[in-house]
């Protein structure tokens, strides 16, 4: 029963916060993170992420990249990857040397500048996804790119996360393990992009014969969880998985205006706020340890770095005023940054300056991006219609 | 991950074995506990009750409770209340007799013969009201009766539960806790009642004023929980908050179709499968036990206790065929007999035969129920429509 509490705290606070928040004109995802923030361990301490919580957030960032795949057509995402490809070399490469350069001024360790590099490289495709949402331009050519983007960068973010590992246990066989790994990844996207894309709307299509009421529902929840659990199984995240099935289902879904709804009430009236709220909940640092030389600089560079990647990797397909609203949308780090980081404290890999200054960065390119695409994407509009893909693409 | 995986087995087993039930024409339930049974400690041992996967079935009770409240108007459940209560008392009574004799007939030891007559004499509301939805005679007056009796007794119930524990503990202090106990259950009904009827409906034509989306989907769920948790703090069981939560919102919910499809969709596509799923996964008994010579006994005893008091409580009031019908519907034990079970087992209250025997008496029970259901609605059905509430309430 103190689990049921517990949700009540979190679901009243952070649904309160995040109509405030949304009051003002920004998304309503700020309020529930800093909702989390505030009963969690770093302010009120009233709210632990215990493993029920956790199960419930695992769900809801599910259900966000599930909801978003169905909204972003396979087509537009399609469309986008070239773009993305680049985008993600560019916004992973430059933060790889940047935090390497961090690491060789403030003379860290080999190890925590490894660990800083990669934590500066991987984009939070949950929180790129959630605030294109809030704003309403998840499904422009601009937040096609960041979004494939982020799958990029999440799918070359397991092999970095491999050789952090390998380097950190000094294991030859981690070594060896990488190749399999990435053979495993690119058997499930390549699986997903063949047996998937028939299979999946078949299974589906089969539900929807049954006598069971709801069994649509059911059905799309079931699909959503198989595959962010072959995913897992292929050693990507879970939340790619997810995310492939609503591209595969999304033809089928968006037609279903009634099931559509059902689910992004699930989504965004129940789930989807537990895992932003928790996000916030993952915050655990002492305010004494925030005064470090580090905390400014690695902000910097975060957002710098990873909007020098998005910009240079994207300005010759999309221009240069839509590459800019890229490289700021593919500057959130967030919650995977924020357990690796809590992984790597407990574990002495990095020291508790260095733990807290991920976590304030973390945390301050969450609360930046919004704030500066809210302001960017206006300026777009004015020219032209944020709808239309650029031709560049199209002719390649 | 490992949750994921527990949950996509789950899904995936009880929704298939529901459909087949579905398919014969009996409800769907008996699958999704069927499919619990086969996937926990009872046969294949795959899945585990982790408190996790507890934590979902938690909110599908809580779920359950609430949407079946909005079902059942509160005019209804009203109309029900004196030939709720005759029935109620009827089946409490009997039962506990039954229990008694029972236990004097096997020389069972005092404790033993106490939790035996209490465990009797408590209806699962959630198996009675799963039962009748998936029959689809919820809102009739045999309905509407059977789930206000259990509601009595679950309140009944709290009572009965303080004097086992009072009694195992041999304490004095229990058994002067059973007063405040009694007084905050009255409380907590009274409030409902008065406060609870004004406030509830306020405070979720509040959040429907709110700009965030699906505010009223959240505000829905947030006045469930924050019923069911008042619910627990007054010692009751927390679905009772959660029922009376649905019957204040029944009015406003019924006439937003959206959002009740919404709940609906949640409640039965997911999360009550993942209920009525842990409630097989509870089954945990060496199949050696069962050889005991008080299964057979104590499982007759359970439905001709129940039967006959439900029937001599609802006779003068619902004419002798109801009467028949409300006799067979409150006859499934449930979820809090397994637990207490187990507990009480854990702690060496009861033996090992004891507990086979009631384990097996909850899922005969939980079994039988609606095959008798089945049979019997049709006949009456014939008479006259099922709907029409009797004068014989209406005139007193």
């Amino acid at each position: 029963m103190e689990f049921i509490l517990a949700l009540l705290l979190i679901l009243v606070t952070a649904k309160l916060m995040g109509e405030l928040v949304e009051r003002t004109g920004y998304p309503s995802m700020i309020g529930e993170i800093l909702a989390g923030i505030v009963l969690g361990p770093a302010v009120l301490g009233l709210v632990d992420p215990t493993p029920e919580l956790e199960s419930f957030a695992e769900i809801g960032i599910i259900a966000l990249l599930f909801i978003s795949g169905i909204e972003l057509n396979l087509a537009g995402f399609a469309r986008a990857r070239n773009t993305a490809a680049a985008t993600a070399a560019g916004g992973i490469i430059i933060p790889l040397a940047a935090g390497w350069l961090l690491g060789v001024l403030f003379s860290l360790s080999d190890i925590e500048t490894l660990f800083l590099a990669i934590t500066l490289s991987i984009t939070s495709i949950g929180i790129s996804v959630r605030t294109l949402i809030d704003l309403k331009h998840l499904t422009g050519d601009v937040g096609a790119t960041i979004v494939a983007a982020a799958v990029y960068d999440d799918v070359i973010g397991i092999v970095l996360m491999g050789v952090l590992t390998a380097a950190s246990t000094h294991s030859g066989a981690a070594w060896d393990g990488l190749v399999p790994v990435i053979g495993l990844a690119i058997l499930f996207i390549a699986g997903a992009a063949t047996v998937g894309r028939k299979a999946v709307p078949w299974l589906f299509s089969l539900a929807r014969k049954a006598e069971t009421h709801e069994m649509s529902y059911s059905a799309a929840i079931i699909i959503a969880l198989l595959l962010a659990w072959l995913a897992q199984a292929a050693h990507l995240h879970y939340t790619i998985g997810a995310f492939v099935a609503g591209l595969l289902l999304g033809d089928v879904v968006r037609k279903d205006r009634t099931l559509l709804d059902s689910l992004t009430d699930f989504g965004f009236g129940f789930m989807i706020t537990l895992f932003f709220a928790s996000v916030g909940l993952h915050v655990s640092v002492p305010w004494s340890d925030l005064a470090t030389p580090l905390l400014l600089p690695l902000f910097l560079l975060a957002v710098a770095s990873k909007f020098a990647g998005g910009f240079v990797g994207s300005a010759y397909f999309l221009g240069i005023k839509r590459a800019a609203l890229v490289g700021i949308g593919i500057c959130p780090r967030g919650e995977i940054a924020l357990v690796v980081a809590k992984v790597a404290l407990a574990s002495g890999i990095i020291a508790a300056g260095l733990y807290a200054s991920v976590t304030f960065m973390v945390i301050a390119t969450i609360f930046a991006t919004p704030l500066l695409l809210k302001a960017g994407f206006p300026r777009l509009d004015q020219g032209q219609p944020q709808e239309a893909p650029p031709s560049s693409e199209e002719t390649q």
